[in-house]
């Protein structure tokens, strides 16, 4: 038995400060929540299972994998939450059954939205912070549905510099 | 049989413009939640169940009814994403098993950090948009350990007038 097979895979990875990407199993990993920092879950699915994680709040986002699910309502009231518990010195954790297109798509749009990115440059940040266990997910989100998704959502919510962090991040640096 | 044996206990009642209060039987009442308009559901439980209704999300803050619960440090992430929701045009229903102490801080504090309202005027408001269904509850709240939250969120998250929404509201018109 090689070593390799000794070695779980993540349920979860830092994909920028503070911020997670996870598919389904990460919000079983109770003890690894609590050591990252999370507070929030963000989970982003109508089947998968919430946190149990004492002190960790779960944002329900219902949508199943599909084109004809309206998940664009959801994002700006997702995003503030999200920023919310950052503030307040939390992390936030978002998740989908495989931690691909539903849960990029809602990380891209926070990324945009309080962290001052481009769509492309958020779709840089995410892939590259995601590393092997889930770029595949995200590069195949940046070429589908989630670009459109997140372009709406960047036209309904431009981010201007009065919505920055009261202590504004340079992303070249943060990032 | 009386007239009244027919009429069922209301399940949530609107406490002030876009902001309902309710028990753990609310989330059931799918039709009703989708004819008010709700977009977001507030779950101040552990064990209670969310909605199931088309394109409602529901944050869960994870608190038994107990003194010792830390329900303080989820306060500002959960009135920003209540915020975000009725800014987007939606409506919120905070509920928690009885719709008393827990749902009824909830409220409390949102009315503080987003309505401009004082304490005092946001449990007045509160107790009298409640109605005869729940405004024993709040009563109850506003006696116990909930002014002592509310009052410290108050501390930590005044109202300054960036604070406030786009379209600032009058409160003694708009309540």
């Amino acid at each position: 038995m090689g070593t390799s097979m000794l070695v779980a895979p993540p349920t979860f990875t830092l994909v920028a400060p503070a911020l997670f990407l996870g598919n389904a199993r990460a919000a079983g990993a109770t003890e690894l929540l609590q050591r990252s920092g999370i507070t929030l879950c963000v989970n982003v699915s109508r089947l998968q299972p919430g946190p149990s994680a004492p002190g960790v709040a779960e944002l329900r986002v219902p949508v199943f994998d599909d084109p004809h699910e309206d998940l664009l309502v959801h994002l700006e009231p997702t995003c503030a939450a999200m920023e919310a518990a950052v503030r307040a010195g939390g992390a936030c954790l978002v998740y989908c059954k495989n931690g691909r297109s539903r849960s990029a798509a809602v990380c891209t749009a926070y990324l945009m939205r309080y962290r001052g990115l481009s769509l492309e440059r958020a779709f840089q940040v995410g892939a590259s912070g995601a590393g092997p266990a889930f770029e595949g997910g995200w590069a195949s989100c940046s070429r589908h549905r989630c670009t459109r998704l997140c372009r709406a959502f960047g036209k309904r919510h431009p981010t201007t510099p009065e919505d920055l962090p009261e202590k504004p991040r340079d992303p070249s640096q943060a990032l």
